[in-house]
Order: C-alpha cells, then structure tokens, then sequence
C-alpha cells in the first residue's frame, strides 16, 4: 500500500487530535482508501508541553521550515493558526508543490486569494474543510456535493462559543457577562473572547463559505458585522414570547448578480431546523436553485470534531497523490456575480425593535409615524402594562424594509425626549 | 475542456430532471470541475411521452444495450429503478468497465454485493448518491467526509412519504387511512404504497447506508421492518402529551463487533433535531466515534434533489476519468464488524405501551406484575379518566429491556379477559 507523509505545523489542541485520530482510526483509514497516511513530522515551538498523546520524538521539531522541505512529507498540515507564520510556511509548502491541510479560516479570509493563487501556480493544493464548522464535512457538501447548484442563500451557526452562550442565556435567563464569564471559566470562551463574541470568527468562516460557493474572495471589509456583546436577556425572552430564538446567523444570499454577506443576531422561527441547535453545536443550511434547502450539523469546534475533519482532508490529498491528480478539483471558479458586493444599506429585512418609551398618551403614535415616513410598516406591537409616567418597554415587529429606513427612522426615533434608551434593533430572519 | 458522455438509462421523472439539470447548470459544472459532462444517449421504451425537458431526438433511442456500449458514452447513468432489467444493464456496463451512476437503493440492497464485485473486478466504480436521501450528500459525507470514523450509529428518516403522513396525521389529527387516500391523490404516494408506508424502501435505505458505513453486504433479510401501516392517530397524540414525535426512523448501531438495522415508527423527544424534520424531507444523524454527532437534512425524493445528486456523482466520475484515477476510492472495505448482525431478540429499547384495560380495581396491579416477571420496568404510567367498567388506554412508558422479553410479557398481557385490544407497543428512542 502506498504511504504518504504527513507533517504537521502545530502541536496544539487540534494537532493532538489529529495525531490520536491517526493512532485510533490510521489503519480503518488505510483500509478505506487503499493509500496509508503516516505521520513524519511535527513541528512546535514547544515540545515539552503533554497535550494527552504520545509521539515518537524522533518526529518532533522545533524547525517547522525543515519539516516543509523534508522529501519524506508528503503533506503539509497547518493548524499553527493566526495570519503571520501560519501564511509563511503555508505558502512556502505550495511553492513547493506541497498539497496543505488547514484549518485557518482567519488566514483563508484575509489572504484567500494570494493562497489559491499560489497554489494553482505551483501545481498545489489547499483543502480546508476543518476551517468551518468544525467536523461538520460541509466545504466537501458545498463544493463536491451540491457542485450542480448555483448556491442562492446560505444560513450558519457558525461560532460554538456564541450558540453555548445564547443557549444558556435563554435557558437560565441569565445576562450576558455572567455566562461569557462563566464560559470562560468552563473553557468554551477566550480570556480575549472578542474574536468569537464580536463575530469576527464567524465572518471568516462565512467569508470562506461565500468565497468557495461564488468563485471569488469576498474581502473582509465587505462583511457586514455585529456580535453578541451586549445582547439582553430581555430580548432573548421577547423574542421567544413572539415565537423566535435569537441565534447569532451569518448570513450569505445572491440575488441579481449581487453577493451579501452579513453576520448579526438575528431572531429565527423557533419552528426552523436552526432555531434547534443549541451549546456548542454549528449548522449550516445552504439553498441550491436545483436541491432546495439542505442542511448540516455538528459539532463546530473543539479537538475530536475538527481532527475528523483535518483527516477527510489528508484522505482526500492522499488520494489525490496516489491517483496522480493534484489539483483534481479546481479550488475556485467563478460563478457570475464577479465581484460584486451588496452595500448593507440595500439589505432588506424585518425589524425587532424594542422602544423605551415614556408611558403617556399620543406617544406610540408618534413613533408610528416616524416609521411610516421612512416607508417602514408595522407588522405587530407588544406593550408591557407600566405606570403611567414611566419609561415602558414597547417591541415593534415590522414588516422588511431597507437598512438605510431604518437608520433614517431610529436617528429620529432616539432623538425623541420620550424616548428613555436607545432603541434596541433586531433582524429577523424569514428563510423566504 | 476534457469532454465525458453521459448515457442515460431510463427517461422519467429523475432522468429528465438530470438533463434538465445539466441543459440548466452544464456550464457551471464545466467550470467548476475544470471538465465537461455532455449528455449522449437517452434510453427509454417510451420515447413519445413529454416530460417537459426538450431533447435533440437524435439522442433518444429504445436499445439500452446499444447506449452502453457505445464508444460515445463514458458514463452510465441508470435510472431505470427495479431490480431485473435494470440490474442486467448495470451488469453489462461495468463489465465493460464503465463507471455506473445511479439512484437504484433496491437494486443496490438486494443486490449490492454482486454489484460492487462486479465493479471491482471489471476496473470500474458504482456512484449512488442519489440512492439515499435525495440531494442530501450523505453517501459523500459518510464514505469520504467521515472516512477517519468508525461509525457507532445512524438514524434516518429516510422516506418522504412516510414522513409526510406523519406530519399531517400529527398536525390536522387525521387517521392514516384518510392522509394517505389524500397524499395517494396530491401524488405524494404511490397507488401502490406498500414499499413506502411498510418500510422496505426505508430499509432498502438503511442497508445501503449500513454497508457502507460497516464494509459488509447487509441481507434485508437480517433487517426488523415495521412501517407505519395503521399507526393510530391517538398515539401520535398520546405520544405529543408525553413529549414524543413518532417517526419512521430507520436505526442503524454498532456495538460488541454486531451490527443492527431495524425499521420501526419511534417516539422521538420533541427537542431532537429529527422531530423537527417535517413533510417530505429527509434527515439522517450520523455520529462517529471522532467527530460525534452529526445531522445531514434535505429533500428526499423529488425530480430536482434527486438529479442534484445524480449530477454529483456524475461530477467524481468525471474526474475520476479525467485524472485516469478510476477506482480512486475502494468501494467496500471491512471495518471489524464482519457480517454479524445483531438478532432483534437481542435489541434493547425503552417503549411506549397503549394497554386497553377493563377500568377495575386491580387489573393495572397484574399488568405491573406481568411486566415485572419479564424483567420490564415501568418509568411511567398515564391514564385517561373514564367510568368503571368501560375499557380505558392506559398509557406505560417503560425503561430499557430486550425484544425477547416485551414480547413475551406482551403475549401474557394480551391473554387476559380485561384486555380489550392488542396492546399497542412503540419503540423510544433515546440516542444515547
């Protein structure tokens, strides 16, 4: 049986993983595929640290560039992480000709496009379905699966540490600090949580996505993005008094030409497939004009999970090696919408607005005109019994309008002396 | 752009969804794959009938064997369904060593190890896809997405038809015999329903999946099939009352080296993901002993999901070609569970149990007793107020115990004089 030389960048959380996946599931691997992967190198600048698995030591290395060059690897794994010397030695590795396993969506979302251009020069390869949804396979799902769709919308759960808190939040009625804080004692939050609560790891992993199923890189300037910091655990329970749980949803749709892209907490149908995944778990619906809607699972983040997926991607490059096929499946093409981003003022959608408004009579009134003017219909009103006198909640659903209406219209709105907060502004997401 | 010939067998609703498909989405697959699929030959009887697809008539013609053999045709796509003609047409293609595609689950559950013998000495490969699930990729997920997982469990639904009962039984609390008279109608069942409401085509499903998964030809004749024939609506709704959904659910496990595979209606917790799969989609839970669980949705049947999965696999077979890497993956590899199957006796299970008692003092004190002595516990009991004498479902939720024993226990339960009806006896299901 053929043998193929894995080395690894990055003795971390999912290294570990993808060496005990290889010493549990190497030999059921090699018996599936008929090639055999094998572990040659693997490059840390730590190497004294116990990460729970053994390995060889004549295997470690501290000179990840050593290991690249070596002719016994076959295959370059890059799971280093961050966008300075996991760039270097992953483009370095295709300059060499060297297929490269990743699971760096920051690094495929900032500098995509200089690293496919790479590897399409050098006769090279990237595979990267761990940097999505962890074990879920759905960059394989996206661009072998559903290869005969022209891919119409795209919904994602995509950040474990997000969907853990908003669970939680919702369940234990909970406020958002006690839970990141609480998260981050567990282990499923950051010390720096920012990444994953301002929405900036899910963006990456949309911008990945969007990439792949429209054929060119969508710049992470492009996104349109707000996370979870500051969400309320009032809004969490009026949102589920309308019959919606609030999920933080990137969000991805094509529509006359035109690609949006755009990450927020959105309230979703607590009867949609989405509004049921919950903790830690990632979902990814996709929309194909042939298919209809299609949907995938999992769990989006932590050592086992991505390893499954870390080792589809050697499977795939390891066939592709024996075969004589590098570069078997062109890793971009376009698909008509060339370019071409929706300004966030274009997206239309409905509205969660809660109000603080002053209980006194005329006032509703007032903000429904408001709305009108900016061409917003009101679809239902929910008031809270108060006092006469006092700020009162008032949630607003409305009927989908433009972004650029509802900024217009909330400028207004909170420039109101009736009004005791800013108002707080929800999408709402129909699936239509 | 390498060009390949597709020779279609079998021009129905699936075959003209594919050309359709691939006049629609050609182009795009052309520049996806960097190679191109081009429709050669249709092969029908009936070569009048419109199915709303135009074709160059030129292209059509009644020999199928004159298509496979034609120099023209590379790839041989069998749509043709059943188990004779179509399976000698798959035989004479592969012995040419031509890479078949097809949506064939009977064919490949009653046949499968011919199949894929026949493939494999012949130097060509069999893509089904389209066999399971419609335009879900499960087949792709499972056999390359998940290659570095043994597979410790699946749960399917797995037939639209059934699911689509169920949904409207459940939702308007309509009796079977009415839902499916009217599903019979709207053209969401067969005239002649029995493979789908009795489970074989679920169980067709779950032999292709199972071998798959475990590497070794299932006999349906080692699969327990129950379907949904004459489910009553009061158990729908008693099953509601306790926090259950009944579905067809096609259950597959791995344990102590034994394979199981039964078909059965089960009580499925509302908050699962698969209660909230509705009408006609499919769904399959996946969970690998890495990555976990995972959850693959989408629509089941259906002209266009189906032809999205045809022209997927036409899509590999295509590369496959172009690299010259025919056989790329081996189809079938054992995974330590070599031909044994579990006996249903063997199977444990919680179940839901409708008892139709003689409302007298006693009689549920005998029934405890009865299950007592067949080793059954009892997690729950609910009964419906009613006036002595009168016969009364009494609803028993049980803990974990064998087939052998619920039947036993069933039989001397059903034998006494306050027993109305035949208990009426549902599988839960846990997923633990």
């Amino acid at each position: 049986m053929k043998e193929f030389g894995v080395g690894l960048l990055g003795f971390g959380t999912v290294g570990a993983g993808v060496i005990e996946g290889l010493q549990k599931n190497g030999e059921l691997m090699a018996r599936r595929l008929g090639v055999r992967p094998v572990l040659r190198k693997v490059a840390d600048i730590d190497l004294e640290r116990d990460r729970g698995v053994k390995v060889d030591r004549a295997l470690l290395t501290q000179d990840a560039e050593a290991a690249i060059k070596d002719p016994d690897v076959d295959i370059v794994v890059e799971l280093i992480g961050g966008t300075t010397i996991a760039r270097k030695f992953m483009l370095q590795a295709l300059k060499l000709g060297k297929p490269v396993v990743t699971a760096n969506k920051a690094l495929l979302a900032e500098y995509g496009e200089e690293i496919h251009r790479t590897a399409k020069e050098h006769g090279a390869e990237v595979y990267y379905e761990a940097s999505v949804g962890g074990g879920i396979p759905i960059v394989k799902a996206l661009r072998e699966g559903l290869c005969a769709n022209h891919i119409e919308s795209m919904y994602g759960i995509l950040n474990g540490t997000c969907n853990y808190i908003l669970t939680r939040m919702e369940r234990e009625h909970l406020p958002f600090d006690e839970v990141l804080r609480e998260a981050q004692k567990a282990g499923y939050a950051e010390a720096e949580p920012s990444l994953d609560i301002d929405g900036i790891d899910t963006a990456h992993k949309a911008v990945v996505l969007a990439s792949l199923a429209y054929g060119f890189t969508i710049p992470m300037s492009a996104v349109h993005i707000e996370g979870i910091r500051g969400l309320s655990a009032a809004d969490i329970a009026y949102a589920g008094e309308l019959g919606y749980r609030i999920k933080l949803l990137a969000i991805v749709k094509q529509s006359s030409g035109q690609v949006e892209v755009r990450i927020h907490p959105t309230l979703v149908p607590l009867s949609h497939m989405l509004a049921s995944v919950s903790g830690v778990f990632n979902a990814v619906m996709v929309k194909g004009d042939v298919v209809g809607d299609t949907l995938y699972y999992g769990r989006g983040a932590g050592r086992a999970a991505t390893s499954s997926a870390v080792l589809s991607d050697i499977a795939d490059v390891a066939l592709n090696l024996a075969a004589g096929s590098k570069q078997r499946l062109p890793s971009f093409v376009g698909n008509g919408v060339q370019g071409l981003i929706r300004p966030i003022d274009e997206i239309g959608a409905r509205y969660y607005l809660r109000l603080s408004l002053l209980d006194k009579p005329g006032i509703l009134a007032k903000v429904a005109h408001i709305l009108g003017d900016h061409q917003i219909s009101i679809a239902s009103v929910m008031q809270k019994e108060a006092r006469l006198g006092e700020y009162v909640p008032v949630i607003i659903v409305t009927h989908g309008s433009n972004e650029g209406n509802f900024r217009g219209a909330l400028k207004e709105i909170d420039a109101m002396d009736v009004v005791g907060a800013e108002t707080v502004r929800l999408r709402i997401e129909d699936f239509t």
